[in-house]
């Protein structure tokens, strides 16, 4: 209550979109439109009106764009957010003195009663907005004022002056906003395209090299190529840091190392140096560099893992010991997860007293790296560091580097992955990779694209990482990589697969775990990617779909639409702007040809129930005649598992044209 | 971000109950529980622990009650309001190391690995904790410290001592919160129990005189038997102020107004005084709190109407005729719905530059009647005054009076009611009056009761007020009037009528107006209260189930159940302390006799659906005996269109026994 503005009659509530009241920012992407939504409300019957205030924070001058009346007092106006960085908006809001005052005077001249008095109220309204107002309108008020209050004038005759709509309009541009009520401000981080719509691919360099060797970024650079033609455009590399001596871990993360073994990536740091440092046996910094542009010429972005855990061996540990926990041995407390040991990592303590000191440095080794042309980082574990140090680190990142993206690798409990994303992640990895029936599919889509999680949680599924075989790619054979790779490329505007072996359809666990049998992060690997049976065309022809679908590049017009089998599920992505839709239809059987009658919401499609209307499969390239809301269809995993329909649906144009011809 | 806190990881969100992130009171009524709730996430694996801060905020000394676990870091803790007043609750949480700590030691002994270190670790907890702790924990602390770090003794004697429950217990009351996170307060308004359960009759105490003459407060304290005869509990009367002779309103609104007529009491002020005096004709101001000594002597509450609004000969028109808007011609501006002009009426200016004496003499109208004994204000028209105005009287007068409540006639736009009742009243008028479908009333009852709407808005159900003479009472006769009243004393916990227009079934309009024709409001009445067609004695019966069933002193357990007939609604509510439960079944139809079968919730209702139970017609006194969830009802609305059952069922411990038996 500000008993400093007793007058200010106007109360703004209910704004939307927002986060816990304005306490986080939501997200967009460059050339979003954002709709904000409020009530306006005022005391007795005065009409109100109101705008919304939006700016990049680095412009001094706000925008304004006037608010519309919707239904039931809620209002609403949109602006484009047409660059990259943090914007703001506010609304403002005031009685329309104005406009009351011509309502009633309609009202006042229907009903007959004397109006006199009311058109010098009016005049004096007029003339007060001419002080306010500057060269035409100035003009326009001023002759408006006159004319109404002029006594000697038929009272009708200055009423149609009064209520001409060129001076409403007049009018409306030069309000008394002396008593307006402001919201506080809500901010917006405006992305690049690519937060929004990326494909990733994941390789360890190390396993490119000849045979037997350690490969290098140089090495590295040959597969670019092939990763190209797939239709990638993120491809992200494990860390890139020396690795830790002390405890390191041997082949299928054996406690016990040979000598010769290469270790974990994740184990960061030796006496060559730490997270600002690249591995030797990966070639120079130089050489990373070289690698970043090769990479750029053939289209790939791109991105490291950031890792804030330390080797034994890593400088931090002897140059500042007060960033960890010591134990009463004297010991450093390592990483554990009773009973397990992880006596290669230690992990930084959050609540450190030095911890000024220590988000600093950690923050630096974001800057450093952007200082080598990386604009986007994959966070490792982000949810076992405080939550407060993402908050401010990323604030403070975007601040300078706004088209900086964070990938969040937070596989945790749901409250804590969201609580990331407010607090500035860009995408964050998902629970994609264990939904695999319909019921979980359905029900996880439904609350990342249809609740206020999607204001800033940008999902990115993965079927397999390093770290995960889940139990379905180990028994499913070709189609259910397959299925997985379309559903995670089309319900999810950004997707990504740890390759080579993905497309190469690794299947093998480590016995009693739900990792990958002999697994990169422990030892190299050499991959034939040349091999026939490989995904690569597949996944290179569904990227390329991606590309040339824009329905396919958000995630807010994700529908799913009914089919009376559980085998089978349906959804479909629109596009406004463009009018492209697409419709995808997956069998998750793997093993047996499953049928379905699909009934589609023909309504929101924008499909004319009364004539057929034409699916091309971009899959398969077959061709398909619908009609109406319900259709049969049949797909055999062996075959392909899923369509990928584009939806030619004739234009409101050509329809009318059929109407009339 | 607080960056002088960068060491507290603990997060605590979406917190409920509050309205608008906390910026206006919940409401509750003294006796209440109020359940708390929030997301209590940190980073890593750490476990967390926390309690609920509460308070009256004329207490120095917050309470606490720790926060249990429920699902999905979602965390509860309740406690009850026991005092009317302002409350408030905030939320402090923190990581619980000992916790985690014992955990982590469970797993590592039932692993087999050393745990040396780890004790010593924990003795440090425990050593830590003794030096927080006082008295007996001290000493338990201290021990267990000394007992877990003693390295002479064996490792898993000293695992037991520092895993005993006991010593959990002594660590829980003295956990190191010094890097704890505490949210903001979150207000509650306390208020007695008349504000979530009351009663109200209206009447114009000056109808009540001798045949042809003004009554007094002496004759209207003769008719005090009679309402506390029908069980009501709060006797309401218009405004008792002089009132105005200019542009005074004659007989069924008429412009011209005949020598003798009283005027509308809602013309408040001539020379002998305004909203501070009372009309010479009722009395002086100590028959008025004789009055109200009276009435409370028959278990009536006074509660008066308070309408800030001035006749022409309002003494603070001469006054204070800054807190008016002056009209070109010199004129004061008076109250308008164009073309209809309320010459007889000056609305105050809530944008005088006078606002502050102005909003301190209005509200210091309260605190004349509260010194005078009026707890209840029907406050008139309050949303044609600034909303930010009741939120600072209201606060005000409920800081020195908490036992203060204020009902809003308000009918007006559904977010300014809310926004209303937002910003202080006690409870609101609503638009049941106009509701009178199944469908109407369903959807209506279910955005009271199941929406945040019913954190803050109370309603009051009136079925007529001497505004409004709906057209269904027009033409429905008896029926109609027995099934408004039932529902408005059932549906809500408060309801109201304006009688004795209503219990003697007033129902012939003023041509063209949806009021009664010759209004009370413009002229004296005379009412036949011992008519023999009265429904006194029916209001008595459903006054006193109300007064006899705690299910209906609530809204919040208002359930509907399922009927196959649009005419028929039927609804339960119950009282979880008592277990009392009513099921109220209602004819719409006041013309026919109509039957349906209805599907009870058994399970809501806690109803063995395999065994009978009996259902005792509390209006009718039938009793009958139902079987499973679908049973039929027949309801003649010439007889009673309605029944209100109580509904016996048997105890969980009548059914044991008869199991065991």
């Amino acid at each position: 209550m500000d008993l400093e503005n007793g007058r200010c009659r106007v109360v703004i509530e209910g704004i939307s979109p927002q986060i816990d009241g304005g306490r986080y920012p939501i997200k967009r992407i460059v050339g979003d439109s954002v709709s904000v939504r409020a009530d306006v409300i005022t005391d007795g019957h005065d009409l109100v009106a109101g705008c919304v205030r939006y700016r990049p924070v680095t412009e001094d001058k706000f925008v304004e764009v006037p608010l519309a009346a919707l239904v039931n007092d809620r209002w609403q106006a949109a602006f484009t957010v047409d660059s990259v960085g943090r914007w703001e908006y506010a609304i403002e809001a005031w009685i329309d003195g104005f406009a009351t005052w011509c309502h009633d005077l309609e009202r006042r001249v229907a009903g007959g009663t004397d109006i006199t008095v009311d058109l010098l109220i009016g005049a004096r309204l007029l003339g007060d907005a001419a002080k306010r107002a500057t060269a035409d309108d100035k003009t326009i008020l001023t002759t408006a004022a006159a004319a109404v209050a002029d006594s000697k004038a038929d009272p009708a005759a200055r009423a149609e002056i009064a209520l001409a709509p060129e001076l409403a309009s007049a009018m409306a541009r030069n309000p008394d906003r002396s008593l307006a009520t402001r919201t506080a401000t809500f901010a917006i981080v405006v992305d690049r395209p690519r937060a929004g719509f990326s494909a990733w691919y994941e390789l360890f360099p190390r396993s490119f090299g000849p045979p037997g060797a350690h490969g290098t970024f140089a090495d590295a650079e040959k597969v670019l190529p092939y990763v190209a033609s797939m239709g990638f455009d993120v491809l992200y590399l494990p860390p890139v840091h020396p690795i830790g001596r002390a405890h390191r871990k041997g082949k299928n993360n054996s406690l016990t190392c040979e000598p010769g073994e290469p270790g974990s990536p994740w184990a960061i740091g030796d006496e060559t140096g730490g997270h600002k440092a690249v591995h030797p046996d990966l070639g120079t910094l130089a050489d990373f560099d070289h690698f970043v542009r090769a990479a750029a010429g053939h289209g790939l972005e791109v991105a490291i893992d950031i890792a804030f855990q330390a080797s034994p061996d890593h400088p931090y540990v002897t140059d500042h010991e007060e960033w960890f926990i010591k134990r009463p041995d004297g010991t450093i407390q390592y990483a554990e997860n009773p009973p397990k040991k992880y006596q290669d990592v230690y992990p930084f303590n959050f609540e450190s007293e030095a911890w000024r000191s220590m988000w600093e440095e950690l923050c630096g080794i974001f800057s450093f790296w952007i200082g080598h042309g990386i604009k986007i980082f994959r966070v490792d574990n982000p949810h076992t560091k405080a939550l407060a140090f993402w908050e401010w680190a990323i604030t403070r990142i975007k601040a300078e580097h706004p088209d900086v993206l964070f990938l969040a690798e937070a596989f945790t409990r749901p409250k804590v992955m969201y609580a990331l994303a407010k607090r500035g992640f860009s995408q964050s990895y998902t629970y994609f990779t264990w939904r695999t029936t319909k019921h979980e599919l359905t029900e996880y889509l439904e609350e990342l694209v249809n609740s206020d999680v999607s204001e800033v949680f940008r999902p990115n599924f993965w079927p397999n990482t390093p770290d995960i075989l889940p139990e379905h790619l180990q028994h499913g054979g070709r189609a259910v990589f397959c299925t997985r790779l379309v559903l995670a490329a089309t319900l999810s505007s950004s997707y990504g697969i740890y390759g080579p072996a993905f497309e190469l359809m690794e299947n093998v666990p480590r016995a009693g775990s739900g990792e990958y049998i002999n697994n990169e992060k422990y030892e190299l690997r050499h991959w034939d990617i040349d091999r026939a049976d490989s995904l690569r065309h597949v996944i290179a022809r569904i990227n390329e779909i991606r590309r040339e679908h824009p329905a396919l590049h958000n995630n807010h017009s994700l529908e799913f639409h009914h089919t009376d089998n559980d085998e089978i599920v349906c959804y479909s992505k629109q596009d406004r702007a463009s009018g492209d839709a697409v419709l995808v239809v997956v069998n998750l059987d793997p093993h047996h040809t499953q049928s379905a009658w699909v009934t589609l919401d023909l309504e929101s499609l924008g499909i004319d129930g009364e004539a057929p209307y034409q699916l091309h499969d971009l899959l398969g390239e077959g061709r398909f005649l619908w009609h109406g809301a319900k259709n049969f269809v049949k797909l055999d995993p062996h075959e392909m598992p899923a369509h990928i329909f584009y939806l030619k649906r004739r234009s409101r144009r050509e329809q009318d044209f059929e109407y009339f011809a």
